[in-house]
């Protein structure tokens, strides 16, 4: 295990986000800035190694599994890409993985081992068996993920040699090690933890992930791997996990448009001896929900060359599709993206991107504001005031820009987040595999 | 009219373009690189002039009308945009103009005249009347379309007089300044004529375009008037220009993705005194495929800090839709346009696009060749030789990349020719508005 120090500044709270609260009895649990992340919660032991799998000589791999004496409580859930070129590793899980039993995760990044063929399927296993092996743990109680570059042979030695040596280096303070160990062009690891009062006591829940891909729209790889010591049934870690997904990162990812190797793990072991009543579950989700918000926007804010996080409202729709729909139009559009950039309020663009996604209508009454700046009444540009003007161009400037786009034609609502498109963007991704 | 040297160089021809061919008995006209473009067809007279709309003071409003003398014979078509927030001239033309009797076209730059409301509209047809006034013709024979910022009150009384200079300023030489009068962020003007010679005796057709946004995903404005001295029934240039737009400009532009101001508008005037039989009609049918397919080219190669153009030739599709939905998702994807930009045949994101946009499917048999490499086989990355990576390098430095995806799954096929995506776009973009 590497000795240095943090390779990334691991970024506990994205600050003073305006798009974030913590919910009732849930606080954040950190030190000198730095989050413990999946070892916040007890009973979880994590490594991340360099492997050498990245060039660069960086982390690239890592381990995270319930310790000995809390496996037999340890339950899993898991949500992968829709991708139809799923990476080796989703394929091997998705289909090898008894996620009710989920005892241990294994990750690398620096080789995303998609478009591998067979020889990929049997590097994933490769990770698979080693991890269970070296953990004394059956296979099936195993999850795999990979992220990083798509169609380049992962060797199944190099990886097998990493994970021995992360299985070895495991630790109750690990977090970091492995937050680091999952990032590939992320300017900083992503962790974070949280304490959280329920109703029937004190449970702790904490996070990593990786991704910053313009995450929106999409191909980029986003992992995520969520622990708690609550004790949960299988069913309900599912049915928390599936829901708070639904609602944060599909927020900032889209639906479709996921990469070949997306995953989000959850875990539970039941180290904190509190067994949830519906209400206290109902709680946890709710931490769970911020915890992954909270992530999520870590990732917008990191998106390769993003300056700002736009939180885009579409309301007014008349079905929640037309809202979706719209809502992805425009935060997928690279015409308002790099407007954003440029602190440019050409909200021409973000009704042409919305018009173009529900061709063939009418929308006679929609209004437009971006920040508290009321742009279009009735389809029509607002003849904005000299104060409007400057308090516009102040919005632009701002990290953070709302922007409400209202059909009115209806009750639905879509809310999204993205990142602006700027030159770094352009730099990253042309020089990505080379 | 501006009396100074073409102020954008007007391109003919796209040059070596691998991708256009002339069909048989047509040649094009040209003199010294620069093409007449709408007024090569005899009988049509065409201006151009500075009406101040844009503030640099460049060309922005010009006007192409049928000579007195071969009004009788006017026929015209147009194709719009499906955008539903389409531009006050595509509404009034939409609704106002007979096309079946098209006369006159006023186009405008400088300003989109989208999402003006009311105002809009009212200048819209001030914009169409004073140009039947100036050429004496009822207001239901002319044609107004607009392109430039959104949102931005457009001033009937500036146009007004644009239009008057314009209608004064008629000439049978005015193609040029006409096709300079359109531009916006265009590095050059597009026009292209031809002679084609059908069994029923030569005809000349002749057109130009506007449009330099990436164009497909869209939203930057797609203009197009093409002109023929060919005696056409209004039924037939309709028929003609449906089916030929569908084979050219929507291979670029994408379903469902255009601008707000997107239009194509086809007039003839049967000045030839050839009317053509329906082998005729055909092979100007093939002459006209041609002609818009150059412009089509001559538009993504002038995409916004593009640097090369791409061939995406989607095959084996379970259906058309499937094959339409991979092209586009491909062609979309900034990742994609990124690495072809940098020249990095990082093919994991064609595949990893295409996957997301067909999700949860399997495609165990596809194929991927950059060029005549052969990439991926069965899904699976081939093992280039040293030589192959050379010619692989090679093709994704050239200007003009083809890459076949074969899903092996269907014989369904679809096209796109797409640019990619460069730090200019981004500069381009980020400042447009301001």
């Amino acid at each position: 295990m590497s000795g240095a120090g943090p390779e990334h500044p691991v970024v506990v709270d994205p600050g003073s986000s305006r798009f974030l609260s913590l919910p009732e009895g849930v606080t954040l649990s950190e030190s000198e800035g730095v989050s413990p992340g999946v070892t916040y919660a007890r009973g979880f032991l994590a490594a991340g190694v360099a492997a050498r799998i990245k060039e660069s000589g960086r982390k690239d791999l890592g381990v995270v599994a319930v310790s000995p004496q809390h496996r037999a409580d340890a339950v899993g859930a898991a949500v992968f890409t829709t991708n139809s070129f799923a990476a080796a590793p989703v394929v091997v899980t998705r289909k090898e993985t008894s996620m009710a039993g989920l005892t241990a995760v294994v990750m690398n990044s620096g080789n995303a081992n998609a478009c591998t063929g067979e020889a990929g399927l049997a590097t994933a296993r490769i990770m698979q068996n080693t991890t269970a092996q070296s953990l004394g743990l059956p296979a099936n109680k195993v999850a795999v993920a990979s992220t990083g570059i798509i169609g380049v042979p992962l060797k199944g030695a190099v990886v097998a040699r990493g994970i021995r040596e992360a299985a070895a280096a495991l630790s109750p303070h690990g977090g970091q090690d492995f937050a680091e160990c999952i990032v590939t062009t992320d300017r900083f690891a992503k962790a974070c933890a949280f304490d959280v009062t329920t109703v029937d006591g004190v449970v702790r829940l904490g996070a990593c992930a990786k991704g910053a891909g313009m995450i929106s729209p999409g191909m980029a790889t986003m992992l995520c791997l969520a622990t708690t010591d609550a004790a949960l049934a299988p069913s309900v870690a599912k049915s928390l996990l599936m829901r708070e997904v639904g609602r944060t990162f599909n927020r900032i990812s889209v639906d479709g448009q996921m990469s070949t190797n997306d995953c989000v793990f959850f875990m539970a072991n039941g180290a904190s001896n509190v067994r949830l009543s519906s209400t206290g579950v109902n709680q946890l989700g709710e931490a769970l929900r911020a915890l992954l918000l909270r992530l999520a926007l870590m990732m917008v804010a990191d998106g390769e060359g993003a300056t700002k996080v736009v939180h885009l409202l579409v309301r007014g729709a008349r079905s929640d599709e037309d809202a979706r729909v719209v809502a992805r139009a425009v935060a997928d559009s690279t015409l308002v993206k790099t407007a954003m950039y440029g602190g440019d309020p050409n909200w021409g663009r973000i009704l042409s991107s919305a018009g173009a996604a529900l061709p063939q209508r009418t929308f006679p009454a929609v209004s437009l504001d971006i920040g508290d700046v009321r742009l279009v009444r009735n389809a029509g540009a607002v003849d904005l005031s000299r104060e409007e003007r400057e308090r516009l161009h102040e919005v632009m400037r701002s990290s953070e820009v709302d922007i409400v786009l209202d059909l009115q034609s209806g009750v639905a609502i879509s809310e999204i987040y993205f990142s602006d498109l700027g030159h770094e963007y352009v730099t990253i991704n042309a020089e990505y595999h080379t």
